[in-house]
């Protein structure tokens, strides 16, 4: 479905990404598609044995697929991880075309910000004072660097998106549309009066390398010292993560969910869709927390909890089947009192009969 | 409570909407407002019957109102939906103020995009290598459109809209501000080492005809092919489409609602507020989502469905009924086995005895 | 962990407060930490009794706390809110750097704009037509300012904030970064062919004094009239208020919750994180809504409600609890009607024996 701008043979892709070509090493990949997809020029992949059917019934000109499932006499590349695989061909066959390096006209940076001679500014961004743009990296139009921001090098800003002052990016950075480091957090103390009177939020936001933010994602700087995310955390879209947060290395945070202040995601922790958590918790190394999970304790290493509020994950697939036969439960509790001669203590009148 | 800059007649009013005019129809109206808060120059609406206390104690001059209901002497315009008559009667009386055609100085236009004459981008506004800007469009301060971009006929971009490459607009689409089309899906890969590498995502987003989105909404290309919002869907603020979705035809998704990768919503399938799907699920024509759901399994055609996991609605306002009853059921339980001598094999010593 | 930028004497600062210096006034402040972090230079507080062993175990150079606490031999600040008194001392600790007066180079401001000169419009900020920005007020780069819109006093407008048109702010307003107010509300009613005609939306979004707008969070304007967010109100980060809201003096939105078209928040509600509330609710003075409760009829003064649909606090609490031992009540409910001889009437083939 995505077309290669200049064809490649299926032989030398198979050397670069360190692999051998099964048939036809001069098959010319025209595109990139799924199995379902796919047509006579593209090249697809089979991620198990699972895909057989699918596998059988593509279009797809060539695959890369693992040991063992038959490739249907296409020109192949066998591979023990076709994901990932496929995921590197499709990087080397459709490569991006970042922006020319230099400081394009209509951007406006301050005359002391410290731009690298291959870093990419485009138009209509902003560096503010005393900023530093490392080498590589490339800022879309309309990003906004407060003054005194440090960006790394080979980092990707797309457009739209605001650090403010204090925060600093690692390498090999990607920021989506959008995303606001920065923010003060959420935080007040009670006046004399009543009202609420803001503390002050001086602390600063950390993003260390290889993280990518999803777009429109915010991420609030600490009311003193840090919020941290830790090397090669992947944080998805319209997600909240508050002041004084730690995210860890390889930690996972899907789709709008959110962390209260100081709460702490160990190394590998996972937080599916729409989950959400208490301030000054911990989710331990490798935990998963379910879609929509709701947390107000810690979360074990390891542990796999799901629900509002969060029970282990066996125990709450147990709760929700049983709620659903709940009602009927009521009924027989009922049959059972009416059997005993025994009444309701607190008779609902809107029970039914 | 909204003034109309300069006052119309009734009776003309009511010719442009095709209906007849009742009363006096030399009427001047002011201004439009609702029924509570409406005064003698005012032009109302009541929609339906339900509405005739609301209508008996309003101060507004004039009415559109359905047959039958009482006008209380003012002049009035019958109407078989009163509703859709007064958001029209409002669209011709309050009307917009579009920007003026052209380029505004301080855009950024690159050279080879192709703008129409009749379109306008205003200052700020950035618009890509290649990119075209359709006719009687709009691109408000800010907007960014990345390289090859392109916009149909008569659409509004509101300010801060991002729409990365390969994004690609019908005519008449509504953007919202802070609109983000074309961030990357969140797909990774495991490496070798047990790194999430990034898979890339080379698909796009393809936005067709009538469609609005609203303010700060995401919505990511697809990692192969497109995500697709077709004809007429209507989203609402701070919604999330991942990677691969198809939205359907009138199909609507109220704010803060997400859904996870490869999920069709067919043609007017309804998602209420802050609900949410597991990725590669169907939610089919016209089916209905209640507000908070979490779907992990399809929903068929027409079929109602609440809570999470979902249910079908009437199973789940029954479940919701019978849990709120749950802690007296569990009391009763224990009476009924103290009569026969039953104990609880696990008794909980935290459970009140 | 934040430094000061020139040591101030913790004498001076008490009497800033209006508190008494304990032991030597000559401590010259070099930062301010939690107790935590802090160093020998750091002024710290502990917020009440509880906070004495972590008080004790700290290497806080001086503190502030309240009466009755043992401050270990250092240099302290007697305080009744140690908390308030912690966040003044930091306001005149660790100052802001607000932009310059005036409108820098490659701001856009309309000609007929009205522009304080006391006030500081940056780089990429965009002012439209008539718009008009009182004394003191900070527009960060590529803040956007509709035709018309106005701006008070001493207000503070983030990078990439969008007012839309007929948007007013009142004085001391804190918009953080990418905050859209006026957004179109989400309206549509139906026409005859039974697709969805957009409901114009001619009203506008008003803001009072002193309130507190968090990252990239959504208000739409009325359809008709005004959505209104009260003096002193504090919303946080990706909260979605639809039109026609209305939220009271002192109200509290945390994070990713969302209201409905009409809802009502009285005086010093409290929505925590990611609730949400169907439309044309009342929540009253002081109620209280937490984490991720779905409203779906009015919460009264002053009442605490928790769930999805809500229940009062202590209810909900009970029910959660009654959920998690429903699977065993199942069992034993079982066990009851073999002992009676009773079978349950609609046997689940799937139930555990």
């Amino acid at each position: 479905m995505t077309r290669v701008a200049s064809p490649r043979r299926l032989a030398d892709l198979a050397r670069d990404l360190g692999r051998e070509c099964e048939g036809d090493g001069d098959f010319a990949i025209g595109g990139v598609a799924p199995l379902a997809s796919a047509g006579a020029e593209d090249l697809s992949f089979a991620r198990s044995a699972q895909f057989a059917a699918a596998l059988r019934e593509s279009k797809a000109g060539a695959v890369i697929l693992p040991e063992g499932l038959d490739a249907g006499g296409r020109p192949a590349i066998r591979s023990p991880n076709p994901s990932l695989d496929f995921a590197r061909a499709v990087t080397r066959l459709v490569p991006g075309a970042p922006p020319a390096a230099g400081i394009a006209a209509g951007a406006l940076v301050a005359e002391d910000a410290q731009v690298h001679p291959t870093a990419s500014i485009a138009a209509g961004a902003v560096v503010g004072a005393g900023a530093h743009v490392g080498p590589g990296s490339c800022l879309h139009p309309r990003v906004v660097l407060y003054p005194g921001v440090q960006v790394g090098a080979d980092c990707m800003l797309h457009a739209g998106v605001v650090l403010r002052e204090g925060t600093r990016l690692g390498d090999r950075v990607i920021l989506q549309p959008g995303v606001v480091l920065g923010g003060d957090g959420f935080g007040y103390a009670m006046d004399e009066a009543g009202r609420l009177e803001k503390v002050p939020q001086v602390g600063c936001v950390v993003v260390e390398d290889e993280v990518e933010i999803g777009a429109n994602t915010t991420v609030d700087r600490a009311t003193l010292g840090e919020t941290r995310i830790r090397r090669g955390a992947k944080i998805d879209n319209l997600v909240q993560i508050a002041h004084n947060c730690e995210i860890g290395e390889d930690a996972v945070v899907v789709a709008q969910s959110g962390l209260s202040g100081s709460t702490i995601l160990e190394r590998g922790a996972v937080l599916m869709a729409q989950s959400g958590s208490a301030g000054h918790l911990t989710v331990g190394e490798r935990a998963f927390v379910g879609a929509r999970a709701g947390l107000h304790k810690d979360v074990p290493a390891g542990q796999r909890v799901w629900g509002t509020p969060q029970q282990p994950e066996h125990a709450w697939h147990r709760a929700m089947a049983a709620l659903a036969r709940l009602p009927d439960a009521l009924r027989r509790l009922r049959a059972v009192e009416r059997k005993l001669g025994l009444r309701p203590q607190r008779p609902k009148p809107s029970e039914p009969s």
